[in-house]
């Protein structure tokens, strides 16, 4: 991660919830944070119907249950700070749900695949931006991102399916690409269109960093999260 | 609720786990409430589809949340008790499937009343069995009534519904009918079937019931449920 005292002014003040211009970025972080755990939600739910098994279909229905406590601290925060949870999600629906409607799994391993490849790019996400927050919502962040669900079963279940067709594993590293490409693509748009969240995700607005260093820093933090990603792909035996 | 004792021989031993016949009831009715409540989880998720308001998606998902828990505590007790938790609910998946597809609802209203009357009928149901039970059994199955989860919020979304469209209410008496109806009915097919889920139900494994008074005691329990259930539907202003 870049070091932002590089950078600082030597008495920058820390990000707070008394400034209006973070106030109102953090209410739309936690919003569109709040709205991918919804919806990841919903599309574990609807995938646990291709499982193979009743087995398979508890474990993917457990961590679908997880994305919702996650979606519901961050709801829950976002009532604390006096926003509503609707309007602070809403403008982030129509991005979110065309991610996922141009993400449809064909079957079960498109589905646990797409479930790894989200929560890690997802996790490492929420870690770059806890280090812009205010200390509250960096600990909700992180906690969000401590409560891993059962990724053990996702990595063991891909794993057994490459050892036993290993064909499956070409397919499966064409998705994996497919979805990083589409997730940062999209993370990339809706960041762009809410000058708070650029500002936020970025840094700009903790007071540290200067301005002009903003798009260097989006394609540092994106190339971080993009290495991340293949070394998670490498632990598959897959090339990303 | 029948009094057993008025039936009882005065040495009655209570039901236990030790009694192979027993046992082999209990992973039946574990393994029946388990598959319900899984996908009642599956259901009410891929209702929320059809929620109008993001607040009534999240409210319908966190319902959604409730059942899985149950299903967690009901399997998680069957694994306790040694037995294998896909076995056990495998033959009540085709029952619990055809019932669930022959009640798809239509829209977002039907599927909030077929949640409160499936919570309904089911914590009667759970209610009438637990009295049958060894305590550690009976304690699990009490637990998971308890934990009613929201139905706060659908008797509330029911009743602005039809004091907004009065003509509503006629629809959802028919739609109420027909799901205690069919609930009832596929209760019996699966009762009949398993010959010791049929015991336990109507008691007749603890021993302190004559196995002549089974077809009558059933009829009285769900003649039971049936009352309880035409008092909810009057609580929401509408005639079963």
């Amino acid at each position: 991660m870049a070091d932002p005292a590089a950078v600082s002014a030597p008495d920058a003040p820390a990000p707070s919830l008394s400034d209006p211009a973070y106030r109102s970025s953090i209410v739309d972080l936690l919003g569109v944070l709040a709205y991918t755990e919804l919806s990841a939600f919903h599309r574990l739910a609807a995938d646990a119907a291709l499982a193979p098994s009743l087995g398979d279909r508890a474990a993917i229905s457990a961590m679908a249950v997880a994305e919702f406590r996650h979606f519901r601290a961050l709801a829950d925060r976002l009532v604390e700070l006096g926003a509503d949870e609707q309007e602070a999600m809403e403008p982030f629906v129509a991005p979110v749900d065309a991610f996922h409607e141009s993400t449809a799994p064909a079957d079960w391993l498109e589905g646990l695949m797409k479930a790894y490849v989200g929560d890690g790019v997802g996790a490492d996400f929420y870690r770059e931006v806890a280090a812009h927050l205010d200390p509250a919502t960096a600990r909700l962040v992180t906690d969000v991102v401590a409560d891993t669900g059962q990724s053990g079963f996702v990595v063991a279940t891909l794993r057994a399916a490459i050892a036993a067709d290993p064909p499956v594993a070409g397919r499966l590293a064409l998705w994996g690409r497919r979805l990083v490409g589409e997730m940062l693509a999209q993370a990339q748009i809706v960041v762009g269109e809410r000058e708070g969240l650029s500002a936020l995700v970025v840094g700009g607005l903790d007071g540290r960093l200067l301005p002009q260093l903003d798009l260097a820093e989006t394609a540092r933090m994106f190339h971080r999260l993009t290495e991340a990603h293949t070394a998670r792909m490498q632990a598959l035996g897959l090339s990303a």
